[in-house]
């Protein structure tokens, strides 16, 4: 029995194990190579090899560098980055803090000291705590600010009981840079970049959605069926807070890639929420593929052509964008997608404007209205997504696809999912 | 010149904390309480109060207390509950697995034994990163992984130091314990529930759905002007991460205010992913708003009293769940509204069977198709959203409103938001 228990275990394991590896095999990358990266850390202090001797105290020392590879070493070499950089300058910040705090109240005497330095760490830890909740650094300096109250409240009252602080503070650097250049080598195996995951994502979500709009026309016209893949733009939805924290991530990446320094990261935003706008009308669209009022087929045959030309004319501009977004080449082929879809709302328009029909009632034509309307309200929204991808191509100088990469994505298995 | 751009920036400074102080005065409270805790803590290793003495090692043991502090106190108590259930189980078992290694591995020669250790390091390191991304255990026991490969590093390459590894053990985790205290007073000084918070958000967010259908019937049928807090659904489709985190942190809270042992918290996500699906036919719904079609006014006549009657009755119905969970009491008065939202429904399609009017367009139908079509839609989102508010009432045994509560309740102003 136990043993069935643990077999079961072990096969339950394994399959999550392969599940996550098999959708992201980096992440897997990633846990061996933080394992790499603490083994030697590790080893140094086991054999002493700054001979910090054993009498410093409960390897001291080897905290720094083990805690420095463990907290330091993020996913994305951006989180790694923006986390090393705030540790480094809140450190130093904080024990600046903690040295002038200490020399401002030692004229005084034990008592009137104490009192103080507890005033002035109530003080500091209390702005920097404050600082933690606005919104702009909370997003980029959290972690600044905790370890600025670690530091200060340490050196504060450190100094004070006469330690050697400036060895201290020397062997302590030397440590947490030893745990950096690990972190960084390792970094440089295999880098996972937060800009190339934030440019793939924007890509997949337009992607995305044109897989729905490509799929709609058949299924809501009756030739085709509801296929799975469709339901996908759910997940855009939800998109905005992952998009956010790889932006900031992103911002303290160099130069990597086809991504250039002063990559304008914030623009993905602006395409993430265009995104999710689109997405936002696309689900008002599902709900008319779920609804139980499918009005009259004399009706829906009217509008099918133009409905299913501009829902296919908005997929195909999406995927034109979406492919370009992701091979860094201005996109033309989008434009006359967009054009085209355009054109069909117009003639929408006017098929719309005939006399009505026969004995229909307004009933029976307000699932193919709303259908229609919605769909020229994706239109307008695929034309801001295409735009606002346009506007990234220029910030960040994407090339003109020569004639080349032209056969190359004309022939592209649509596989970006 | 630099006296005015100190005087500037010290208005800036004092103006964003009269503006987030404001928003939560909670905030400032917070910021207020950890410089409080610090302080303490700091004093009790500045004046040396547990005699560890001068030679233990650069403030050795004040490190751990005041880490303890800044690390662990967080915003809300679950978060701090949880952050320190998950860092004192981290800390044991991984210094556990720490000794453990050490005697397995102290048979061997010395070399054998440093690679052998080495190895262990890198498959616990490895094995407790890919902990970090399996989704479920990486939203509430992140900080969990990350202490188990710190104190299981430290630990590992400590005991063979030679050190008094047990007397290092209890004093370190006497220190932590102060650390704790301090963080528990404090944290019952004008205690920040997430429980609290995620009701709140929860109803807050329902109410804004329901400002929004307040006022639609009046902007589009001409009769009021569109409002600025009308565009507040747009914060409802974002607010996912935010719930989901709320919810983690409410699981480690205790009973508290109105809220029981086991109050269902994961039921709020529910509620909250039908309150998003509601606000997304509702951006829908505001896209019409902002639409140059208007159709023609006979038409729009024809059904604006329908209409006005399903987004009235919509408002209300989540007025009244919005205001019963705020109270915590089994609202009795949704039902009805949402009786009556579903009545003007059949209404409706009762004015659409009607032949149709002399020579309109289908063109001039479209709009007010739509927005039937959208409000229909959001009728049965509104009484998906109050069921699933009831279904909250059941599980977590609201009372029922007894005749006073009534009255209040009706006499309430609006003023949730």
């Amino acid at each position: 029995m136990a043993l069935e228990k643990v077999k079961q275990g072990v096969k339950g394991c394994s399959a999550m194990v392969v599940k996550i590896g098999g959708e992201d095999p980096r992440k897997i990358v990633h846990a061996l190579k933080v394992g790499v990266a603490m083994a030697p850390v590790s080893l140094i202090y086991y054999f002493d090899l700054f001979h910090d001797g054993y009498s410093t105290g409960s390897g001291l020392y080897a905290m720094w560098a083990i805690n420095t590879v463990a907290v330091v070493f993020e996913f994305s070499i951006g989180a790694t980055i923006g986390k090393g950089v705030n540790r480094t300058f809140a450190t130093l910040l904080g024990g600046a803090l903690g040295v002038g705090a200490h020399s401002a109240t030692s004229f005084a005497g034990n008592t009137s000291e104490s009192i103080m330095l507890a005033f002035v760490i109530f003080f500091i830890s209390g702005v920097a705590t404050f600082g933690r909740f606005i919104p702009k650094l909370k997003a980029r300096n959290d972690y600044f600010f905790l370890i600025i109250i670690v530091t200060f409240g340490l050196i504060a009252v450190c100094t004070y009981r006469g330690e050697k602080l400036i060895e201290m503070a020397e062997k302590r650097m030397f440590t947490v840079l030893v745990g950096y250049a690990t972190v960084l080598v390792c970094c440089c195996i295999c880098p996972c970049w937060a800009g190339q995951d934030l440019h793939t994502l924007v890509a997949t979500n337009i992607h995305t959605l044109a897989t729905f709009l490509e799929g709609f026309g058949g299924e809501y016209f009756g030739t085709g069926n509801k296929r799975h893949e469709m339901e996908g733009y759910r997940g855009v939805i939800d998109s905005k807070s992952i998009e956010e924290s790889l932006v900031n991530f992103a911002k303290w990446e160099p130069r990597h890639g086809k991504f250039r320094y002063w990559h304008p990261w914030e623009h993905y935003l602006k395409i993430g929420r265009l995104t999710r706008e689109c997405a936002c009308k696309i689900d008002a669209l599902n709900g008319c593929l779920n609804s139980d009022m499918k009005g009259s087929l004399e009706i829906r045959e009217k509008v099918k052509g133009a409905c299913t030309e501009m829902s296919r004319e908005c997929s195909k501009a999406l995927t034109e964008v979406a492919e370009g977004m992701k091979a860094m080449t201005r996109s033309t082929h989008a434009d006359p997608h967009v054009k085209r879809a355009e054109a069909a709302v117009t003639n929408l328009k006017w098929v719309l404007q005939a006399p009505i029909w026969g004995d229909a009632h307004l009933l029976d034509l307000c699932p193919a209205a709303t259908v229609a309307s919605l769909l020229m309200q994706i239109v307008a929204c695929t034309a801001n997504v295409v735009d606002s991808v346009h506007e990234l191509a220029t910030l960040s100088k994407f090339k003109n696809p020569n004639v080349v990469t032209d056969v190359v994505l004309i022939n592209l298995p649509l596989d970006i999912k």
